[in-house]
């Protein structure tokens, strides 16, 4: 099943549908966040023409309905924390899936550029000689504002826009986007529950962490989606008495105001969509 | 025409199909770079529902045979620079179409909440009482990397993403995000073409222009795709040699030697689609 005529810059990249010499290679695909319908059409088409497809924890099983029926879906449970297969084993199982020949999907929440370790995987392909198409999808931060009703930039006020994250291969003291925050920019720091209390404390010893507005997302578009608005001297206690977990993104920007006061008026927002 | 069930988190947010009491209302809908596939499913789903459809310049047209032949296209030709329509007219429509009660999707590049303005739209619609839903949609550095092969973060070396613009509200200097690139961020400069030499200034006066690696993506997932790799210091003669212009996207990284030694080694890798 075609979802739609391809345009013809996309149509010009796309595997033959038979024969030998087709080359050996892997699409990383981007989910968007894990919703079945916020993926892309291309990405939709890429899972329809899939025989194998290797997916992340935080896939919605729904966006797996999109595949054929006799495709083979590998669940590699990779997620921040908690890998069920290390990032070699995947390495290898997308190399030799595509050595015989299997049109194969590698499904990645989100967009495979963004904290997604795409490179990783791609250079381990392309070091084989497997070709690489990367199907990109809507980010995380993308998807969390637009489930909020919110906007990442702010024309005039917001003009910048830091995407970090928390989970860092070296484990290192998070890189000073304070600065950019206080001279206006909105950071979104992915993933970011578990680092709560040294963000805090990063805040603090900036002296901005009583005007930092702190905005939190966690499981955006899902049945188990939560929001809450809070001062960033309030943010560990939130986290805890609301049980907010990862997936989540913490928006971090600087308040109107000389202090967060509207926070001792009236408790933190909190909407879910269960 | 139903590309797909909606997830029930979806359908109970979705406008009844008859009925006089039916909410005025309006969806933002990100469109991806422009190019037909690039469009998530949802948004594409909002697209077929749609009375009135008002786009900006930088859609490719295939992207609206999505919607119904009888749907009305309003072009109301928004691009950085270059506006047929005043903002407060595009919202003065957009408010109008929704009284009237027809079903309206505002159609905008990349992703309502990364530099669209999207705030201001929904901020007007609101005051007039009119429900506003984001479909979010690929932003621009997500799909001008996956074009081209490469990827946003690389864990353990871009830990930070930044995305700017050079089209600001004050037009005053772009924030520092200099020294968050030497720490190791990489800085994405929408419509950065025209800013090219301010830019580069910014670099110079950090002494970081001449290990300052800047990739160029204009026009991106389109048959005008260009892409070329420079110095810093080279990038405003590259623009004029190539003729890139806007949309583009220019990324800039640290290289990993002190000097872009290559660049003197080789000229810039030049790579059209067309």
């Amino acid at each position: 099943m075609k979802l739609f005529p391809m345009p013809s810059n996309a149509t010009s990249r796309r595997v033959p549908d038979s024969g030998a010499a087709r080359p050996a290679r892997v699409a990383l695909v981007g989910a968007g966040p894990g919703t079945r319908d916020l993926i892309t059409l291309r990405g939709a088409q890429r899972l329809q023409d899939a025989d194998v497809i290797f997916y992340d924890r935080l896939i919605d099983p729904d966006l797996l309905d999109l595949a054929r029926r006799d495709a083979k879906r590998v669940y590699v449970g990779k997620a921040p924390g908690c890998h069920s297969w290390s990032q070699e084993k995947i390495n290898a199982f997308l190399v030799a899936a595509a050595k015989r020949g299997e049109r194969v999907v590698r499904l990645k929440c989100g967009d495979p550029g963004v904290f997604a370790r795409g490179a990783e995987e791609a250079e381990a392909l392309q070091a084989e000689g497997i070709e690489v198409e990367i199907v990109p999808g809507v980010t995380a931060a993308s998807a969390a504002a637009a489930a909020t009703g919110t906007f990442l930039t702010k024309r005039g006020r917001n003009d910048t826009l830091v995407l970090t994250t928390a989970h860092k291969a070296d484990h290192s003291t998070p890189p000073d986007w304070v600065q950019l925050m206080a001279s206006g920019a909105r950071v979104a720091v992915y993933m970011g529950v578990s680092k709560a209390r040294d963000i805090v404390d990063l805040l603090e010893s900036a002296g901005l962490a009583h005007r930092t507005v702190v905005d939190i997302v966690s499981h955006a578009e899902t049945r188990r989606q939560k929001t809450a608005q809070c001062c960033a001297l309030e943010l560990v206690d939130v986290i805890a008495d609301r049980k907010i977990s990862n997936p989540a993104i913490l928006f971090f920007s600087l308040g109107e105001n000389s202090e967060c006061t509207f926070l001792s008026e009236q408790p933190p927002a909190l909407v879910t969509m269960a």
